[in-house]
């Protein structure tokens, strides 16, 4: 009965209902159930289940069926079948395995096959966990430094795994670091508890895969320890890993400042409809918003009509608006994403903004009032003048503080693209000019 | 009077007339000048030699003397006195330094003063030779993997600065590397020449530090060997350093595609005074380039006062191409500086550009022709859902381009900024826009 339920369930794909089923089984039948099932149901039952029953589900396991388990997780079919589930789902019923079953399971994957089989483990995209290695060598505390060192002798880990030995205790929990060569320079009797380094020095699997990379980066280590919520280490992520994370990263970045979705691919790959894809929905958002400054535009029609050299300036102004809020939004986009900048900051860096907008504005002002002069029109010239350092003022603190409004949103930053900035400047532009040119001549 | 002489060329601070002088010199006579001038003076003469003389010249010096000039390298005033040379200069009157000294120089400086120190070794900014460090552990390729891993355990280095070892012959020539893994991992008994990979992996002092970036992401090596012009190795480029390199390459990337001139120190702590002195040369430059723009505006105004609704569309089309552009301009800089995509690409991309462009153009056109339908213009819509195809295709195509002309002008591509690419745009996008407009309304 227990198991036509289980199959039925199964079949169905009920996945929350089958989450609460096994999870009020009595400790027997879940064992029964197990010893009993087909292959291919066994994955997706184990990851349903809560992460202690897990443990102690997988250790009462016989061998051959713990090894049959840890083979099928890393088989493409399973992994197909998680990743159809839906990533808020996966995150939702799925709980993090056992510390001891992800270590077996990463051990032994290629680089290729370590990213499909991390979302397996239920790691969000971007997590840590999901560029973490388990070919990395681990040592317990009370073993001796000289032990530990003749033994390495023999470690079927590669060379440029070895450069960083994780000490942890009889529980697996992370208790610091030695680095291969201080285990050379260290005295042979010397236990590797003594010898670990910074024991509070690691990210957790759930962490964002930068937070690793902003460690890697400020203790120059070549690998770094990752742990489960519990504290018991079950894997690393290492400098090189981390060298793409910052690329990648840094990649993203400019891709959304320039308006563009974020294209997981080379771009020199990348399908002609990929890139549409990626640029269209963008472009459609901003065509919209320019409907806010050609309204404007319709609106002062008769302004135009009436003093038409306003039009020689229109360019010239909206340009500086957008060029000025362009500039002040990337250096914040940056500055935030490097940790330069925090959010924090941001009352001290809008009064730095408000002066040197200001003198800039000030400056292109100058530059108008010659323009004009030149081309002989001084009171259009100084009615353009007048918008100059306005249109720039409000552009500046636009481009600087969205980046920041965005932060404070829990969203990314680095959304406010420089053409957005760019658009929102010209509405302020627009508005600003024309406005000003209505007044001052009197219609 | 060859002292003479030499003292008032040093005091008349000639030196290009100095290092003709030295060099012309015997060999006596200069090994006196060298035993008996002021210490002051020690350093200036000693790197207007040519690089062989050098060699020799420091190699007769009593051993006394020898610490004395390499002490005075380091030295704060000595340093201040070649900062204050043009670096057009200095990279025209120093020579390298030989090997040896080298090595001797950079032994035991803090990371602080290996900036400054490797500005005196006359590499120029951005190099590799400006960012390595002569703390690294190298070993003669005839030794035995059993006697270096025995006297490792008493090297003076730190371990994070152990973690490679390289191999070189008695002339200093780079013989390949051998992680301390392997080392640990080796038959006692092999030589560390038989041991040492890939002998070609390095970078030379002068070549760019991006380089020396590319080679340790590609080989994933926590440090790579750094040789002089003959392959001698003078120092080493960590994985750490790398990490910073990427770091501020990306950061000047933005800044550029920003339009802002490359700030080297922090956003947060640049004074108002810096920050205007970044932003507004380009500003500048892009509201003089907007005149054409606005020459564009008032030749077409009698077409736009006996058809005032095409104001309406103005902003819209003009903010499309430049927006199209900046994403196209986006994704090529950033291909183009994490090598995705070559100069040898760009006749395959331009086909790709103009599918994608046109594509993206004709939705855009859709989304123009609704709005005028929704507005109560169709004739005006019309004219600009057409213009909108070829402004968004053009913008495009612009954005896509300036980047490979700019590295095809050995020019850095980050430099077709998106203010840049957006002027750009928006010269092309009012000309074809009024252009038709006339055309079609029979003006």
């Amino acid at each position: 009965m227990i198991q036509e339920e289980f199959e039925r369930l199964m079949e169905e794909k009920k996945w929350g209902e089958l989450r609460e089923f096994l999870n009020s089984l009595e400790w027997t039948d879940l064992k029964d159930l197990f010893s009993s099932m087909k292959s291919s149901d066994l994955v997706p039952a184990f990851r349903l289940l809560h992460k202690d029953d897990a443990l102690e589900l997988f250790e009462s396991l016989e061998v051959d069926r713990q090894a049959e388990l840890i083979n099928l997780m890393s088989d493409p079919e399973t992994i197909k079948l998680v990743e159809s589930l839906d990533p808020d789902d996966r995150a939702r019923l799925f709980e993090e395995l056992p510390a001891k079953v992800t270590k077996q399971l990463l051990r032994n994957l290629s680089p290729e096959a370590r990213e499909s089989v991390n979302l397996l483990l239920g790691y969000p995209e971007g997590s840590a966990g999901r560029i973490m290695t388990s070919r990395y060598l681990s040592a317990k505390a009370n073993r001796t430094a000289g032990q530990i060192l003749s033994s390495l002798y023999a470690t079927p880990l590669r060379p440029d795994e070895m450069q960083v030995i994780f000490v942890i205790d009889s529980g697996r929990f992370y208790k610091g670091y030695v680095t291969l060569g201080s285990l050379i320079k260290a005295k042979p009797d010397i236990t590797m508890g003594e010898l670990a380094e910074e024991p509070d020095v690691f990210v957790s699997t759930f962490d964002p895969r930068t937070e690793a990379a902003k460690i890697v980066n400020e203790y120059d280590l070549p690998a770094i320890a990752v742990v489960d919520s519990e504290g018991r280490m079950v894997g690393s992520v290492t400098f090189d890993d981390v060298l793409d994370v910052v690329e990648e990263e840094a990649t993203e970045d400019f891709q959304k400042l320039g308006s563009v979705g974020v294209i997981k691919t080379s771009v020199k790959g990348a399908s002609s409809w990929l890139l549409y894809q990626k640029r269209v929905p963008w472009l459609l958002f901003l065509v919209l918003m320019s409907i806010i400054s050609g309204a404007e535009m319709s609106y002062f029609e008769g302004t135009i009509q009436e003093v038409v050299a306003l039009l020689f300036f229109l360019p010239l102004l909206i340009g500086s608006g957008g060029n000025a809020g362009s500039q002040s939004a990337t250096l914040m986009v940056r500055s935030l994403a490097t940790g330069d900048v925090t959010i924090k900051d941001w009352l001290k860096l809008l009064t730095k903004e408000i002066t040197v907008s200001l003198a800039i504005g000030i400056t292109l002002a100058f530059a108008v009032v010659a323009i004009g002069l030149a081309k002989g029109g001084a009171e259009v010239a100084l009615v353009a003048a007048f918008s100059m350092v306005m249109v720039v003022l409000l552009g500046s603190l636009i481009g600087m503080s969205l980046p920041f409004l965005l932060t404070r949103l829990n969203l990314d930053p680095a959304t406010s693209s420089t053409p957005l900035v760019t658009s929102v400047a010209d509405i302020v532009g627009v508005l600003i000019y024309l406005s000003i040119a209505t007044w001052y001549f009197g219609i």
